[in-house]
Protein backbone atom coordinates (compact mmCIF):
# COMPACT_ATOMS: atom_id res chain seq x y z
CA UNK A 1 0.00 0.00 0.00
CA UNK A 2 2.38 2.44 0.57
CA UNK A 3 4.30 2.54 -2.40
CA UNK A 4 0.89 3.35 -4.35
CA UNK A 5 0.65 6.22 -1.87
CA UNK A 6 1.45 9.28 -3.89
CA UNK A 7 1.03 11.72 -0.54
CA UNK A 8 3.94 9.80 1.49
CA UNK A 9 6.14 13.10 1.46
CA UNK A 10 3.48 15.71 2.61
CA UNK A 11 3.62 15.76 6.25
CA UNK A 12 1.37 17.32 8.85
CA UNK A 13 0.40 17.96 11.91
CA UNK A 14 -2.33 17.81 14.13
CA UNK A 15 -2.14 19.73 17.71
CA UNK A 16 -3.90 21.61 20.14
CA UNK A 17 -1.98 24.65 22.05
CA UNK A 18 -3.72 24.89 25.56
CA UNK A 19 -2.74 27.93 27.80
CA UNK A 20 -3.97 27.74 31.53
CA UNK A 21 -4.97 31.33 32.07
CA UNK A 22 -7.78 33.25 31.40
CA UNK A 23 -6.99 35.05 28.91
CA UNK A 24 -5.99 32.09 27.39
CA UNK A 25 -7.68 33.03 24.03
CA UNK A 26 -5.31 36.50 23.55
CA UNK A 27 -2.14 34.00 24.32
CA UNK A 28 -3.21 30.85 21.38
CA UNK A 29 -4.44 33.93 18.72
CA UNK A 30 -1.21 36.35 18.95
CA UNK A 31 1.01 32.67 19.07
CA UNK A 32 -0.95 31.65 15.98
CA UNK A 33 -0.43 35.32 14.57
CA UNK A 34 3.03 35.68 15.73
CA UNK A 35 4.02 32.57 13.64
CA UNK A 36 4.86 33.10 9.68
CA UNK A 37 2.94 29.73 8.12
CA UNK A 38 3.00 31.15 4.57
CA UNK A 39 4.72 27.56 3.40
CA UNK A 40 2.14 25.74 4.74
CA UNK A 41 -1.64 24.77 5.00
CA UNK A 42 -3.52 25.88 7.66
CA UNK A 43 -6.98 24.95 9.25
CA UNK A 44 -7.49 25.76 12.95
CA UNK A 45 -11.32 24.82 14.36
CA UNK A 46 -12.37 24.51 17.84
CA UNK A 47 -10.62 21.02 18.85
CA UNK A 48 -7.27 21.59 17.01
CA UNK A 49 -5.02 23.27 14.02
CA UNK A 50 -3.74 21.09 11.58
CA UNK A 51 -0.52 22.47 9.55
CA UNK A 52 0.70 20.65 6.29
CA UNK A 53 3.27 21.17 3.81
CA UNK A 54 7.36 19.91 3.93
CA UNK A 55 8.72 18.31 6.96
CA UNK A 56 10.53 21.15 7.92
CA UNK A 57 7.86 24.12 7.22
CA UNK A 58 5.25 21.60 9.32
CA UNK A 59 8.27 21.44 12.47
CA UNK A 60 9.58 25.14 11.80
CA UNK A 61 5.52 25.95 12.36
CA UNK A 62 4.83 24.14 15.34
CA UNK A 63 8.01 24.91 17.29
CA UNK A 64 7.41 28.66 16.30
CA UNK A 65 3.40 28.46 17.62
CA UNK A 66 4.59 26.70 21.08
CA UNK A 67 7.46 29.11 21.82
CA UNK A 68 5.96 32.56 21.22
CA UNK A 69 2.80 31.21 23.82
CA UNK A 70 5.32 29.53 26.56
CA UNK A 71 7.52 32.66 26.23
CA UNK A 72 4.78 34.55 28.02
CA UNK A 73 5.53 32.52 30.99
CA UNK A 74 2.25 31.02 31.51
CA UNK A 75 1.68 27.18 31.88
CA UNK A 76 1.63 26.40 28.30
CA UNK A 77 1.12 22.96 27.18
CA UNK A 78 0.86 21.41 23.58
CA UNK A 79 -0.10 17.56 22.52
CA UNK A 80 -0.07 16.76 18.55
CA UNK A 81 0.85 14.21 15.83
CA UNK A 82 2.78 14.48 12.96
CA UNK A 83 2.28 12.50 10.25
CA UNK A 84 3.43 11.14 6.93
CA UNK A 85 2.67 8.93 4.39
CA UNK A 86 -0.89 8.10 5.91
CA UNK A 87 -2.41 6.01 3.27
CA UNK A 88 -5.53 7.32 4.09
CA UNK A 89 -5.08 10.93 3.87
CA UNK A 90 -6.00 13.18 0.92
CA UNK A 91 -3.39 14.37 -1.59
CA UNK A 92 -4.64 18.31 -1.17
CA UNK A 93 -4.12 21.07 1.33
CA UNK A 94 -0.32 21.17 0.98
CA UNK A 95 2.16 23.98 -0.13
CA UNK A 96 4.65 21.45 -1.34
CA UNK A 97 6.54 23.69 -3.74
CA UNK A 98 8.26 25.80 -1.09
CA UNK A 99 11.68 26.23 -0.75
CA UNK A 100 13.81 24.87 2.42
CA UNK A 101 14.46 28.29 4.01
CA UNK A 102 12.44 27.90 7.64
CA UNK A 103 10.50 31.29 7.89
CA UNK A 104 10.41 31.22 11.72
CA UNK A 105 14.09 29.72 12.87
CA UNK A 106 15.29 33.52 13.17
CA UNK A 107 12.73 34.47 15.69
CA UNK A 108 12.80 31.82 17.66
CA UNK A 109 15.87 30.18 17.83
CA UNK A 110 17.54 32.19 20.83
CA UNK A 111 14.22 31.77 23.25
CA UNK A 112 15.58 30.04 25.99
CA UNK A 113 12.59 28.07 26.89
CA UNK A 114 12.58 24.76 29.27
CA UNK A 115 10.43 22.41 29.02
CA UNK A 116 9.07 18.60 29.65
CA UNK A 117 8.15 16.39 26.82
CA UNK A 118 6.64 13.00 26.09
CA UNK A 119 6.54 11.66 22.76
CA UNK A 120 6.08 8.26 21.21
CA UNK A 121 6.74 7.15 17.08
CA UNK A 122 4.68 4.73 15.92
CA UNK A 123 6.12 3.44 12.13
CA UNK A 124 2.92 1.69 10.91
CA UNK A 125 2.73 -1.30 8.22
CA UNK A 126 6.13 -2.85 9.27
CA UNK A 127 6.54 -6.16 11.58
CA UNK A 128 9.99 -4.74 12.84
CA UNK A 129 8.91 -1.36 14.23
CA UNK A 130 10.29 -1.45 17.52
CA UNK A 131 14.16 -2.08 16.09
CA UNK A 132 13.45 1.42 14.26
CA UNK A 133 12.25 2.82 17.48
CA UNK A 134 14.95 1.84 19.79
CA UNK A 135 17.10 3.15 16.58
CA UNK A 136 15.53 6.24 17.24
CA UNK A 137 15.79 6.68 21.11
CA UNK A 138 19.77 6.91 20.90
CA UNK A 139 19.59 9.30 18.14
CA UNK A 140 17.85 11.41 20.98
CA UNK A 141 20.38 11.00 23.04
CA UNK A 142 22.91 12.15 21.03
CA UNK A 143 21.40 16.28 20.66
CA UNK A 144 21.60 16.99 24.43
CA UNK A 145 18.47 16.78 25.64
CA UNK A 146 17.85 14.41 28.57
CA UNK A 147 15.87 11.37 27.71
CA UNK A 148 14.25 9.05 30.17
CA UNK A 149 11.84 6.17 29.66
CA UNK A 150 7.95 6.22 30.73
CA UNK A 151 4.66 4.05 30.02
CA UNK A 152 3.94 4.13 26.54
CA UNK A 153 6.38 6.97 25.66
CA UNK A 154 9.93 8.65 26.07
CA UNK A 155 10.45 11.38 28.05
CA UNK A 156 12.80 14.79 26.77
CA UNK A 157 13.51 17.19 29.26
CA UNK A 158 16.09 20.58 28.15
CA UNK A 159 15.53 23.32 25.97
CA UNK A 160 12.40 23.55 23.51
CA UNK A 161 14.60 23.68 20.65
CA UNK A 162 16.40 21.37 20.86
CA UNK A 163 13.33 19.31 22.01
CA UNK A 164 11.72 19.63 18.91
CA UNK A 165 15.30 19.29 17.02
CA UNK A 166 15.45 15.47 18.42
CA UNK A 167 11.99 15.12 17.57
CA UNK A 168 12.23 16.39 14.27
CA UNK A 169 15.52 14.35 13.77
CA UNK A 170 14.06 11.07 14.76
CA UNK A 171 11.06 11.63 12.83
CA UNK A 172 13.10 12.22 9.44
CA UNK A 173 14.55 9.55 10.61
CA UNK A 174 12.05 7.06 10.28
CA UNK A 175 9.88 8.03 7.48
CA UNK A 176 12.98 7.65 5.37
CA UNK A 177 12.76 4.00 6.12
CA UNK A 178 8.73 3.43 7.26
CA UNK A 179 6.64 5.38 4.08
CA UNK A 180 3.80 6.19 7.08
CA UNK A 181 5.01 7.21 10.32
CA UNK A 182 3.05 9.12 12.75
CA UNK A 183 4.98 10.62 15.92
CA UNK A 184 2.82 12.45 19.14
CA UNK A 185 3.92 14.37 21.86
CA UNK A 186 2.43 15.99 24.91
CA UNK A 187 5.08 19.41 25.67
CA UNK A 188 4.90 21.07 28.87
CA UNK A 189 6.52 24.51 29.83
CA UNK A 190 6.02 26.78 33.25
CA UNK A 191 3.94 24.06 35.05
CA UNK A 192 3.50 25.15 38.97
CA UNK A 193 4.56 21.38 39.36
CA UNK A 194 7.82 21.43 37.59
CA UNK A 195 10.83 18.94 38.23
CA UNK A 196 13.04 21.86 37.46
CA UNK B 1 6.61 -10.95 18.95
CA UNK B 2 2.84 -10.32 19.45
CA UNK B 3 2.97 -13.29 20.85
CA UNK B 4 5.43 -13.21 23.07
CA UNK B 5 4.44 -10.06 24.82
CA UNK B 6 2.81 -11.10 28.36
CA UNK B 7 1.53 -7.66 28.95
CA UNK B 8 -1.04 -8.11 26.15
CA UNK B 9 -3.95 -7.36 28.44
CA UNK B 10 -2.74 -4.65 30.33
CA UNK B 11 -4.34 -1.42 29.13
CA UNK B 12 -3.10 2.01 29.64
CA UNK B 13 -3.55 5.87 28.87
CA UNK B 14 -1.11 8.68 29.11
CA UNK B 15 -2.85 11.79 29.17
CA UNK B 16 -2.81 15.26 30.26
CA UNK B 17 -6.10 17.67 31.37
CA UNK B 18 -5.55 21.54 30.44
CA UNK B 19 -8.10 23.81 31.81
CA UNK B 20 -8.41 27.12 30.18
CA UNK B 21 -7.98 29.54 33.31
CA UNK B 22 -6.74 30.90 36.48
CA UNK B 23 -7.64 28.47 38.59
CA UNK B 24 -6.34 25.30 36.92
CA UNK B 25 -4.51 23.93 39.38
CA UNK B 26 -7.53 23.36 41.22
CA UNK B 27 -9.85 22.30 38.74
CA UNK B 28 -7.37 19.89 37.91
CA UNK B 29 -6.48 18.54 41.42
CA UNK B 30 -10.05 18.36 42.46
CA UNK B 31 -11.36 16.07 39.00
CA UNK B 32 -8.13 13.80 39.88
CA UNK B 33 -9.31 13.52 43.52
CA UNK B 34 -12.94 13.75 42.43
CA UNK B 35 -12.45 10.00 40.75
CA UNK B 36 -12.49 6.93 41.96
CA UNK B 37 -8.97 5.09 40.82
CA UNK B 38 -8.70 2.36 43.69
CA UNK B 39 -8.49 -0.24 40.23
CA UNK B 40 -6.08 1.42 38.44
CA UNK B 41 -2.56 2.29 38.86
CA UNK B 42 -1.70 6.02 38.71
CA UNK B 43 1.10 7.99 38.33
CA UNK B 44 0.98 12.12 37.97
CA UNK B 45 4.16 14.15 36.85
CA UNK B 46 4.29 17.79 35.35
CA UNK B 47 3.83 16.55 31.81
CA UNK B 48 0.90 14.00 32.13
CA UNK B 49 -0.80 11.42 33.83
CA UNK B 50 -0.50 7.57 33.37
CA UNK B 51 -3.39 5.00 34.31
CA UNK B 52 -2.88 1.14 33.68
CA UNK B 53 -4.94 -1.79 34.15
CA UNK B 54 -8.10 -3.47 32.55
CA UNK B 55 -9.52 -1.75 29.51
CA UNK B 56 -12.80 -0.85 31.28
CA UNK B 57 -11.12 0.91 34.11
CA UNK B 58 -8.56 2.48 32.25
CA UNK B 59 -11.34 4.30 29.70
CA UNK B 60 -13.99 4.46 33.31
CA UNK B 61 -10.73 6.70 34.94
CA UNK B 62 -10.12 8.90 31.83
CA UNK B 63 -13.89 9.67 31.20
CA UNK B 64 -14.57 10.48 34.83
CA UNK B 65 -11.38 13.01 34.86
CA UNK B 66 -12.47 14.65 32.30
CA UNK B 67 -16.18 15.15 33.07
CA UNK B 68 -15.43 16.34 36.67
CA UNK B 69 -13.35 18.90 34.86
CA UNK B 70 -16.00 19.77 31.83
CA UNK B 71 -18.92 19.73 34.19
CA UNK B 72 -17.13 23.21 35.68
CA UNK B 73 -18.42 24.84 31.91
CA UNK B 74 -14.71 25.94 31.94
CA UNK B 75 -12.66 25.49 28.40
CA UNK B 76 -11.33 21.86 29.15
CA UNK B 77 -8.76 19.75 26.54
CA UNK B 78 -7.81 16.45 27.09
CA UNK B 79 -5.16 14.85 24.95
CA UNK B 80 -4.09 11.33 25.69
CA UNK B 81 -3.42 7.81 24.62
CA UNK B 82 -4.36 4.52 24.92
CA UNK B 83 -2.35 1.65 24.90
CA UNK B 84 -1.99 -1.92 25.37
CA UNK B 85 0.36 -4.76 24.37
CA UNK B 86 3.31 -2.74 23.35
CA UNK B 87 6.13 -5.15 23.42
CA UNK B 88 8.93 -2.00 24.86
CA UNK B 89 5.70 -2.01 27.64
CA UNK B 90 6.67 -2.98 31.60
CA UNK B 91 4.88 -5.19 33.39
CA UNK B 92 4.44 -4.00 36.29
CA UNK B 93 2.25 -0.86 38.18
CA UNK B 94 -1.13 -2.73 37.12
CA UNK B 95 -4.25 -4.01 38.78
CA UNK B 96 -5.02 -6.44 37.06
CA UNK B 97 -7.25 -8.34 39.68
CA UNK B 98 -9.86 -5.74 39.97
CA UNK B 99 -13.32 -7.13 39.14
CA UNK B 100 -14.96 -5.60 36.16
CA UNK B 101 -17.40 -2.83 38.24
CA UNK B 102 -16.80 -0.11 36.80
CA UNK B 103 -16.39 2.19 39.96
CA UNK B 104 -17.14 5.85 38.70
CA UNK B 105 -20.10 5.40 35.71
CA UNK B 106 -22.18 5.80 38.84
CA UNK B 107 -21.33 9.52 39.54
CA UNK B 108 -20.55 10.28 35.83
CA UNK B 109 -23.44 8.28 33.43
CA UNK B 110 -25.79 11.27 33.60
CA UNK B 111 -23.69 14.02 32.89
CA UNK B 112 -24.25 15.90 30.24
CA UNK B 113 -22.25 17.43 28.38
CA UNK B 114 -21.15 18.21 24.52
CA UNK B 115 -17.50 17.65 23.18
CA UNK B 116 -15.62 17.64 20.04
CA UNK B 117 -13.15 14.76 19.31
CA UNK B 118 -10.76 13.82 17.15
CA UNK B 119 -9.09 10.18 17.74
CA UNK B 120 -6.72 7.98 15.50
CA UNK B 121 -6.33 4.15 15.71
CA UNK B 122 -2.90 3.02 15.44
CA UNK B 123 -2.80 -1.31 15.21
CA UNK B 124 0.89 -1.92 15.48
CA UNK B 125 3.08 -5.09 13.96
CA UNK B 126 0.56 -5.34 10.86
CA UNK B 127 0.51 -4.73 7.42
CA UNK B 128 -3.59 -4.67 7.20
CA UNK B 129 -3.67 -1.69 9.76
CA UNK B 130 -5.98 0.26 7.28
CA UNK B 131 -8.53 -2.20 6.91
CA UNK B 132 -9.08 -2.29 10.36
CA UNK B 133 -9.50 1.12 10.93
CA UNK B 134 -12.12 1.11 8.03
CA UNK B 135 -14.50 -0.96 10.43
CA UNK B 136 -13.69 1.18 13.15
CA UNK B 137 -15.23 3.92 11.78
CA UNK B 138 -18.58 2.33 10.59
CA UNK B 139 -18.81 1.25 14.67
CA UNK B 140 -18.38 4.20 15.64
CA UNK B 141 -21.48 6.12 13.39
CA UNK B 142 -23.31 2.96 15.34
CA UNK B 143 -23.14 5.01 18.24
CA UNK B 144 -24.72 7.90 17.80
CA UNK B 145 -21.89 10.34 17.48
CA UNK B 146 -21.73 12.39 14.63
CA UNK B 147 -18.81 11.48 12.65
CA UNK B 148 -16.48 13.00 10.31
CA UNK B 149 -12.90 12.82 8.44
CA UNK B 150 -10.38 14.94 9.82
CA UNK B 151 -6.89 15.21 8.54
CA UNK B 152 -4.86 12.14 10.44
CA UNK B 153 -7.77 11.15 12.78
CA UNK B 154 -11.65 11.13 12.57
CA UNK B 155 -14.06 13.81 14.80
CA UNK B 156 -16.54 12.69 16.98
CA UNK B 157 -19.06 15.24 18.33
CA UNK B 158 -21.78 14.41 20.71
CA UNK B 159 -21.83 13.74 24.26
CA UNK B 160 -18.41 12.86 26.31
CA UNK B 161 -20.21 10.15 27.79
CA UNK B 162 -20.86 8.92 23.81
CA UNK B 163 -17.42 9.69 22.46
CA UNK B 164 -15.73 7.90 25.13
CA UNK B 165 -17.70 5.44 24.14
CA UNK B 166 -17.49 4.97 20.77
CA UNK B 167 -13.41 5.09 21.40
CA UNK B 168 -13.63 2.20 23.60
CA UNK B 169 -15.74 0.16 21.45
CA UNK B 170 -13.38 0.78 18.60
CA UNK B 171 -9.87 0.16 20.78
CA UNK B 172 -11.36 -2.35 22.56
CA UNK B 173 -12.34 -4.16 19.29
CA UNK B 174 -8.81 -3.12 17.63
CA UNK B 175 -7.07 -5.05 20.05
CA UNK B 176 -9.15 -7.88 20.12
CA UNK B 177 -7.20 -8.87 16.91
CA UNK B 178 -4.07 -6.90 16.78
CA UNK B 179 -2.10 -7.34 19.98
CA UNK B 180 -0.51 -3.63 20.31
CA UNK B 181 -2.93 -1.32 19.62
CA UNK B 182 -2.82 2.26 20.59
CA UNK B 183 -5.57 5.13 20.45
CA UNK B 184 -4.61 8.73 19.89
CA UNK B 185 -7.82 11.62 21.28
CA UNK B 186 -7.62 14.94 22.11
CA UNK B 187 -10.93 16.03 23.09
CA UNK B 188 -12.30 20.03 23.78
CA UNK B 189 -15.38 21.34 25.46
CA UNK B 190 -16.86 24.48 26.24
CA UNK B 191 -14.64 26.39 23.47
CA UNK B 192 -15.19 29.87 23.12
CA UNK B 193 -14.74 28.95 19.00
CA UNK B 194 -17.25 25.63 19.18
CA UNK B 195 -19.24 25.12 16.58
CA UNK B 196 -22.25 24.34 18.83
Amino acid sequence: MATECGTERIAGCQFNLSVMSDDFVDVILGSLDAVDMSKVWRDTDDVTTCVRGRVEHVFDVVKAVYLHAAKTGKHVEMSGTFSIGCPGDSSGDTYMDASAERMNEPAVADIQQKAGCKFALYPMNTTSYMDVIYEQIDLSKARGVEVSPSHYSTRLDGEVNDIFGAIEEAFTKVQEVVSHTTTTFTISANSPSSKK
